[in-house]
């Protein structure tokens, strides 16, 4: 066979690459520095090709594709969502994306987003926090310790300056794998045996749980004035995870209201209810946190532009560290109207080398 | 670094695979075979989950996601479409495309497109032609000549008993290129002058050009009566090849509605035009062509549910072959909650390796 031109190629992070790139620079390096990439492409959001992401359910699951553009970029990633993959020993949540120039079309990288997707909603829950959460919040507490709650922990202590962390699971296995993971990571981790023993204490509360279905993981007693709400679990239509009337008793903050009406908290109340996007706080067109004792609510549902802001992160440090295969997914022949020559050349070059 | 388990992999069809595919299947027979999965899944059409392609537009070009799914498989296309791309020396049109597993959202293989649409194309072409052309239709002319022309003339050939084809472009090396690529391939191949020329004798029009503004390819005079045109060209929002005369007079067949009305020739009619979905006719609840009189168009943007049965035909036939690479895309822990653990031992065992 002939060998592909440069063009022909695309650059591939596996998930081992993945590790290696995250360890190389550092963990809450790399979460800091995807938060800011986050928070830079949130203050220039208007700018974006923004669309709902674009579902496929079925009764197990979702399968989703979220694209987005800065009109010189293009970013999309596909991503799973699959409560009962657990049970079979396979993640609930997979992803990969690829990067593509608007220019050309041409893909620039491809990437697993698995990983990724864990690092990049960790830094944008902490990234919130921060123009959200009340002054000198140093305790949280992470209702639901699965697959997130690490990247999660790590990203408010890297980013906020938690410093306790109080962690509770329906399954006490997950509770200890969590707190087996963050031993020695510089934060005081708490176990803990209810949901009511995990907030005490706490100015910032992260629901992240996985059940496709309405699910009551903080009731309203439970939350008390002044605390900030990262509310991350539920992320599809019939998910949610807090009391509506804890909804009533905050101020809302979101990504993106049309996908957040549909698949976030705010899928309980009206579809006018008042809510607050995220990026007009960061670009002062709106008020973020008022006073001490208000509840601030971040309705996280994950939007395309953050899996963006972390391509494009990951694509800018790849350079030099050879952390990359070169895929050959892209057809070019030397003239690029001769497709059908390619494939005729293919054959003459191996009949020619046999 | 740890071993990636088997769950993490996903076979990747590179674009020297696929050749190689083709070739060891054989071109036309490859495109009578995907003729028939088409066919297959047209029959089954309202089984499918159908959405428009979601675009994102620039100046300069288009770049799409092609979603869908039969509840069983899922399937996805990227693909884009800059026609300014080949004065640069890159491919009009380059895709990727992705099968997954409905149950659990996991890619079951990951597939360069650029041949694969060409072969997807074409087969759906003459698929088409099958049901509407006129009996015994032998020769077609072929307006466009650029990277789409072989794969068309081939499947018409394989598919519809196809034994001339009429060549005009308005470069004539792109005519050349195609005739010197269809010499020996069982077809008397007749290079023209003029699209007038080309048609001359012909029963099947088909036009395929790449420019991205309205175009006439074909302007009114130049249809006669009892021709089938297969108009593949007019595939986006502003592009178009046929005069709008000529739709009036036709019986039009399209694949998705909803899709056609916004990318199609018919984007030049009413939105309200009478039309006749193409899987309708294969399954009998519509009429195909009904008189020897009678203009058909097929007016194809090309659909989803062909480039997932495309992809479902090259992983049904990749078993035994090799002709493919295993690609570490999955973050596959030995427990699944555990995905931050996963890279605290790659830290580990890599440490312990250095």
């Amino acid at each position: 066979m002939l060998k592909p031109s440069k063009t022909a190629f695309v650059p591939f992070v596996s998930v081992e690459n993945m590790m290696r790139l995250v360890l190389h620079i550092g963990i809450e390096k790399v979460l800091t520095e995807l938060a800011a990439e986050i928070e830079a492409d949130f203050a220039r959001w208007p700018l974006f090709d923004k669309t709902p992401r674009v579902a496929s359910h079925s009764d197990v699951g979702v399968i989703e594709l979220m694209p987005t553009s800065d009109g010189e970029t293009y970013g999309f990633k596909y991503v799973n969502g699959h409560p009962s993959n657990m049970k079979r020993g396979l993640q609930t949540v997979t992803a990969f994306g690829l990067l593509a120039d608007v220019a050309t079309g041409y893909p620039l990288m491809l990437s697993e987003m698995t990983i990724l997707t864990a690092l990049r909603t960790a830094a944008t829950s902490a990234m919130a926090a921060k123009w959200l959460a009340p002054k000198g919040a140093t305790t949280m507490a992470m209702i639901g310790n699965g697959a997130q709650a690490e990247f999660q922990a790590l990203a408010f202590k890297a980013i906020c300056g938690l410093r306790e962390v109080r962690l509770y699971d329906i399954d006490p296995a997950a509770t200890e794998k969590a707190a087996r993971n963050l031993a020695g990571q510089g934060l005081t981790v708490v176990p803990c045996k209810s949901a009511e023993e995990a907030i005490m204490g706490a100015q910032i509360i992260t629901t992240c749980t996985a059940d496709k279905q309405y699910a009551t993981i903080l009731t309203d007693n439970m939350v008390g004035s002044g605390v900030h709400i990262n509310g991350v679990g539920g992320d599809c239509p019939g998910k949610t995870e807090l009391h509506r009337d804890i909804l009533l008793r905050s101020s809302i903050f979101v990504e993106y209201p049309p996908q957040t009406r549909i698949e976030g908290e705010i899928q309980q109340l009206d579809p006018d209810h008042p809510v607050t996007e995220l990026w007009q706080v960061i670009t002062g067109q709106a008020e973020g946190r008022r006073d001490a004792r208000q509840i601030t609510l971040f309705d996280s549902v994950g939007f395309a532009i953050e899996d963006f802001s972390a391509l494009r992160y990951v694509h800018s440090r790849l350079k030099g560290t050879g952390l990359y295969q070169d895929l050959d997914m892209i057809a070019d022949p030397d003239d690029p109207r001769d497709l059908f020559g390619m494939i005729l050349r293919a054959e003459a070059a191996s009949s020619t080398a046999a």
